[in-house]
């Protein structure tokens, strides 16, 4: 290691050209990321300002030895100062001909909070009539002085910015402009701020160059130790001992005349993903100016006709620089007088559509392999890609925040009802649902709405679920919404919005707009096509899909689903004309009645199946027999109650002939009203529900494993490869599981019999209680395979219900009490915890076992991360997240390779 | 072994002098219970009819080789009978002077489903003569033939009672008694007997007494693979190769005339445990006279002056089998022709008190050592004993059955209000709240109650825990009952009970009966002290109580309690003044309102503090921050509601001036609607409560700590050892708990400055969630002690809330899907498993961890022995269960040491 050259005194800085191999990972760890981007440009020869680095090492010297710079440093800068010197032909301190440089911090990551650039370091009184003589330039030799002056009383002194900030102001009179203020305005000015540095410091503002450059290192060694940057560590886990290093550069100026300028550019377009060079430049001006915003920089193609010297440099440079990162580049350049430089260069940020365009011509290039192109796309770049975005050009004002919960955007007109969302998207609107919270009862509207925004419930709430489904926008829990039903209207703050107004959706960011806002939609090309295919190759865990229709399954397939991992027949339950019927059947009384009501049911679930079948030829379909409570599928208990005492209420007040027609339907409220008083339950998530509902009214499982088996008798005679795998939800005994199983397996027998088939089938569990987990190995004495649902196996683990969470889910993550929201991602050391203790002890038992997940993890990358590693055969999530999940378990692989 | 002593033949069969020694274990094994006593009884010398045992290792043979009898048996029978032959100078089967014989089974352990009893075996129409002439009493005779046949025909040919019994019925014309039938009906009766037997049974009835003989044992092995036989050893995991013995032993007769008579007895009371003699006879009668209960039996004290000799005779066999068996007796005997005859011994059952006192006469007496004394009573005996019980002697009908959530019988009036339960005990009313289900609403009500009767919830409802508590009985999940609050009645089926009425409500049994049913006041005296005290010496498990007051500390206290494991500091605000300062503290807007709210809510909190910590001087007192989620103290959301509909009608109907006024009340009960809706969740079990609540408010932390401490300091000022344990709930991470441990110590450390104070005081939490457990190497670093909250975590492992599985868990008990109700006893395979994990990790980090359980299972003893066997340090109960739980430690403790 260079850093151990020499045995009497440690190498604490070095020279752009000096360090030894600066694109390794040592490299970046010694120099910053910054630094050995400079050096390693240097090295290629590019057109780089010569400078040298003081190390990361130095930096924890300096705060291990209570903040004294080891011994020798200052020797060494002195150094490496003389040597640039000598390069450049000019003294650090010379008023003659001065050398003016920059001094930046530059850690091994990128990270806010540390010490911004102080530039011209080197001018004093003295040394700033060197630069007029340099430049030719009175004026720009004092606005450069000022600057100094500024940045360094501000940023190493300590003393706030908004005190020379009002000299300035006062000069300029409120009217003009920096550029207009003269050399003598500029000269008073730099006298008044030194008087102010005197006044706020108690000292003189350092003259001597070299204790300027003393006192800017000793501040970028501080910067590390700022609260800023202890909080932002502690927060991302970035260890404190990585320190900062110190870039130490000679100025070069963009900012003198006509044939000066600076500008950024990217080596290819990041919004596009185009291979060519992409960004924009402004002539005569310094870096802070265009970020000013105050003059329009050009774009970067006006450059090749400008300067098309300067251009074909910078295009070669470009090349140069793809083709040794083999990324695309962020570089920020200046030309000074005619002459290009290199500032800075970086991984390009970039779009999804890019990143997969980007990825897949680098291959085709020969610059990377299909694997390094596979990892070079986030699942989150991928998201993007898959649905409508805000256009990311637009500025309007954000309406509401809530939570992400659907990715996506979606334009409507505002509706409060699921009715009137129907009736309006069935003459053709575009309608969004605006709702307190959904429920079951909502479906139909939620259907045909382009989004659905949510007052409560979190990323897991029924309407979040079902938006995910469906692949539709969602913003939940957008708490800051005030919603009036009866005024049709919802206000935020002094805003309000009513019926029939546009709203734009965000669900990606979880934002809500007023108006139209316009959007960006997805296009998947064959590039993204082959980025999968390689994804494909590379990654161990299969994919499935949770999918409940027909159409789900095709959507799923089209995307790259290997199976339905969870088909939950409630959903099917809520279609038009069977919520009747399911009613009919929880309200009937005796067993006979309910079966009559269950066989109405039947055609309806087994067409569903027919379909799921079809689409999933020779794929594995998992269905779960009926979950949630009974009384979901009943009307609410509040609004019946206020209606019937509105009955009670009018009977008093009625003549005769009305009382009687009102006392009947006062029964008939009445009657309803008992049996949903008798199915509530104060927490129906823990209640009578799952496997316990099968195992206290066994006709509803028989009713459904006949509509399974004989759907799939059907499809498998038309010479479909049929795979169906039965599911028994909320076991947490294996005796459940067998009372449950038996029943399966006696009626799927019955119902081959009556096909005269037979047919290959599996039963299995949902492991979503911390018991089942526990008693994994009694389970899968008698089970085919797991698959967990982690949604619920969170809610209990943690006591923790997913639809009451979000009030203060938000404030735990943002406490770090939770480091995610554990509906998110999984909470691999509780939850994940139990599912590793449930495949061990399942396979132990039964080693043919299949285990896969199904909750909403099932599509989040970090969680596939876990599950991967842990080795489970597949995960399952919602159709739309598929490819991401795809991409994500290819990232596992490849990286549990390495 | 006996049974090995030949070697060519396994012995089959002993004679009852013939085994070595039958009261070992191996005895009983053999020998089965029954035989094992009879042989006892014969080697003691006590006058026993002479018979001998088939082994148990026969039956096992006779199944092994498929119902055949195994080679060698039938001679060894012979050889037995014929040694029964000479011993009694009669023959098997000699029509001059014949031997009769009884059969019956009898197995290692009681067992319902085995075969009846087999009497007078070994007539025929020849043998029969000869009885008459043995005795002289040809009625007797054949009647004897009779009862014979029947019998024989019924258990051993498996034909329908009835068929015999419809003969008799015709022969008494619906108006005599057996004993008025003439020897001549009785020989008709045989006859008509005998055909029954060739038309049912297509043989005929077998005059040979050997056949009789060998179809006898065979019945009796072939019982032991009878289907209530097997169910019941399945059910009860009795191992089904235990096998049952064939006891066959010559008849004596307890109807031969005024000198003969049948009785059972008691060596001491079985009631009150009094060491006299205690059980009832009848003269010139046979045991199934007694059972039919025709006649009036005679208490044992007359015979001592009707027949003196034979009274002593008895006294002294049983001073005898008292000493041998070291163990009250329950005896049965006949009295032939004034000679006393043994036939049977066991263990007498008893009531509580009756237990107590014998154990501790016993050891006065030096029959037994206390450790065996503490061993004899049971933790139920213990139980009757703390309540008030239903007279034994009662036999009013049950009017309603529903769980026993709480122990203890009381009467009063029904009423269905709290309000109206509150006021009509002030005016000195004995009353029995009824309600559908019970809330925090109906506090002030239940204390003043008598008992509770609810129609929803299960054994861990609201209504169970809160009457636990208080000592109070409780039948919950009555769901037989109607209850129609607006009526101010219930109805059971056809029977309609009104406010007002008298019921008695039995809480050990869950039974409800009409009218006032007579009590039996408990009564503990020096002798449940002393073997309390015996107790105490062999236990090694702490024993705290669950108490909220300093009146139930003093009563824990009183009950042995050796701390308070668990203060509900929530179930304060329910009290009068402060529920109202409560919903004013939930319903402030801003921080500022709800310090007010909370500063007036301290001194409350603080005085029931100081109480129960003088109550506590010396012992550890745990307090656990608030808990239960806020709208628990609000209104309830459907009858805000519907009164909001009923106002708003009202308001529309209305004139302008009650219009004003109406519209301020509509607006009132608006906004307390909105902040109850707003904090109502869907599964307030798993929501914003526990340390969330204390996170989100950490107002309210300050002041319960505050409070806490204050109180501390107060009541240390007066001298006494006061040792504080704050417990912080709910937690499932360990940054939770730092973040409220930190409030904690924070506040505590500034109120003992004030007080000018230091004092040891631990921090710890409750584990009641999965996830706690699974973490809980990282929550013990930070904490001094873990309390398991042994319902919550029920609920959450098991995905099980206990406010609605009253509907499907009996159910399920009864399907023996679940072993027990999981809430009275631990799922010990899976939230014990969980328990063992924390406190193994728990202890890993923090080796001096305190470690408890709170929960309800803290008083049940089979939760107990698990929570012995695991190492924890205490148990916590409701005061009326400390006795209970010191007797279970106690036995835990001995059992674990053998």
């Amino acid at each position: 290691m260079d850093s151990n050259a020499t045995t009497t005194e440690q190498k604490w800085s070095y020279l752009f050209e000096e360090f030894e191999n600066p694109s390794s990972q040592n490299g970046k760890n010694i120099l910053g990321g910054k630094g050995a981007a400079l050096a390693n440009m240097t090295k290629l020869g590019l057109p780089i300002p010569p400078g040298f680095i003081i190390t990361t090492d130095c930096c924890n010297a300096y705060h291990a030895n209570d903040k004294v710079s080891p011994p020798g440093l200052w020797d060494q800068v002195k150094r490496q100062v003389s040597a640039l010197e000598t390069k450049l032909g000019r003294g650090f301190g010379n008023p003659e001909n001065p050398l003016l440089i920059s001094v930046r911090s530059g850690s091994p990551v990128s990270m806010p909070g540390m010490m911004d650039t102080i530039l011209n370091l080197g001018l004093n009184d003295e040394t700033v009539k060197g630069l007029v003589r340099q430049t030719n330039d009175e004026r720009f030799a004092w606005d450069a002085y000022r600057r100094f002056v500024s940045l360094f009383s501000q940023i190493v002194l300590g003393i706030e910015h908004e005190k020379f900030e009002r000299v300035l102001d006062r000069y300029k009179a409120g009217t003009r402009m920096d550029s207009e203020l003269t050399a003598d305005e500029l000269k008073e000015i730099v006298s008044i701020f030194k008087k102010i540095v005197v006044a706020e410091y108690f000292k003189e503002f350092p003259e001597d160059v070299d204790e300027q450059l003393k006192m800017a290192i000793a501040a970028v060694f501080d910067s590390w130790m700022g609260k800023r940057a202890v909080d932002y560590r502690r927060v991302h886990r970035i260890p404190g001992d990585l320190g900062t290093a110190v870039n130490i550069q000679s100025m070069v100026f963009g900012n003198l005349g006509e044939t000066s300028g600076t500008g950024v550019c990217f080596t290819r377009n990041p919004s596009t993903g185009e291979a060519r060079l992409y960004g924009e430049y402004l002539l005569n001006a310094q870096g802070e100016d265009v970020v000013a915003g105050i003059r329009t920089p050009n774009p970067i193609s006006v450059l090749e006709t400008a300067m098309p010297d300067i251009y074909r440099n910078l295009q070669e440079i470009c090349n140069q620089l793809e083709h040794h990162y083999r990324e695309m580049q962020d570089i920020e350049f200046t030309i000074e007088r005619a002459k290009l430089y290199i500032l800075q260069t970086r991984t390009g940020k970039r779009t999804g559509a890019s990143a997969v365009k980007i990825a897949v011509a680098m291959v085709k290039e020969g610059l990377i392999d299909e694997r390094t192109a596979v990892q070079r796309v986030s699942p989150e770049q991928l998201d993007q890609l898959l649905h409508p975005m805000i256009d990311p050009d637009d500025t309007t004002e954000v309406l509401a925040t809530g939570l992400p919960a659907s990715p996506g955007a979606a334009q409507g007109i505002v509706v409060f009802s699921p009715d009137e969302a129907e009736e309006m998207a069935k003459a053709g609107d575009k309608v969004i649902l605006v709702r307190r919270e959904t429920s079951p009862d909502d479906f139909h509207g939620m259907v045909l709405a382009q989004a659905i925004l949510t007052q409560h419930g979190g990323m897991t709430s029924h309407a979040a679920v079902v938006a995910r489904g469906m692949g539709k926008p969602c913003v939940a829990g957008a708490s800051d919404l005030n919603i009036n039903y009866s005024h049709n209207e919802f206000s935020v703050g002094d805003i309000t919005v009513t019926r029939g107004e546009w709203i734009t959706v965000d669900g990606t960011h979880g934002a809500v707009y007023r108006g139209k806002i316009p959007t960006v939609q997805p296009h998947l090309d064959e590039d993204f096509e082959l980025l999968m295919k390689w994804a494909d190759s590379f990654r161990r865990l299969l994919v499935r899909a949770n999918a409940d229709t027909g159409h789900d399954s095709d959507v799923a397939r089209n995307y790259g689903a290997q199976g339905i991992g969870l088909c939950r027949t409630e959903h099917m339950f809520f279609g038009e004309n069977r919520l009747e019927v399911m009613r009919e059947m929880i309200l009937a009384t005796g067993a006979g009645n309910r079966e009559k009501a269950l066989d109405k049911l039947l055609p309806f679930q087994k067409q569903d199946f027919i379909e799921i079948f079809r689409a999933m030829a020779g794929l594995s379909v998992t269905i779960r027999l009926l979950d949630p409570p009974l009384h979901e599928f009943l009307p609410n208990k509040v609004e019946l109650l206020a209606e019937l005492t509105e009955l009670k209420f009018r009977a008093r007040q009625s003549g005769p002939g009305d009382m009687d027609l009102l006392i009947d339907e006062i029964a008939d409220k009445r009657r309803l009203l008992r049996r949903v008083e008798q199915l509530s339950e104060a927490n129906p998530m823990l209640g009578l529900r799952g496997c316990r509902l099968g195992i206290v009214v066994p006709e509803v499982t028989r009713m459904q494993v006949r509509a399974i088996v004989e759907a799939a008798c059907e499809v498998a005679g038309e010479g479909v490869d049929v795979r169906p795998e039965i599911m028994i939800p909320l076991v947490s005994t294996a005796e459940e599981f067998k009372n449950q199983a038996e029943i399966v397996r006696e009626v799927a027998r019955q119902v081959m019999n009556e096909h005269g088939m037979d047919m290959n089938y599996l039963v299995g569990t949902m492991i979503e209680l911390p018991r089942a987990a526990l008693v994994a190995d009694q389970i899968a004495e008698v089970a085919d395979f797991f698959s967990f649902g982690t949604n619920d196996l969170t809610q209990t683990t943690l006591g923790l219900s997913r639809d009451d969470s979000a009030r203060f889910l938000p404030f735990y993550v943002d406490k770090k009490i939770y480091p995610d929201d554990p509906f998110q991602t999984l909470d691999t050391v509780g939850v994940g915890e139990l599912v590793k203790i449930a495949i061990e002890r399942g396979r132990k038992t039964n080693p043919k076992l299949k285990v896969g997940i199904c909750g909403e993890h099932g599509g989040d990358p970090r969680s596939i991360e876990f599950f991967n590693s842990i080795g489970l055969d597949y995960v399952s999530c919602s159709p739309f997240r598929v490819p991401i999940a795809r991409l994500s378990a290819a990232h596992s692989a490849i990286r549990s390779a390495n």
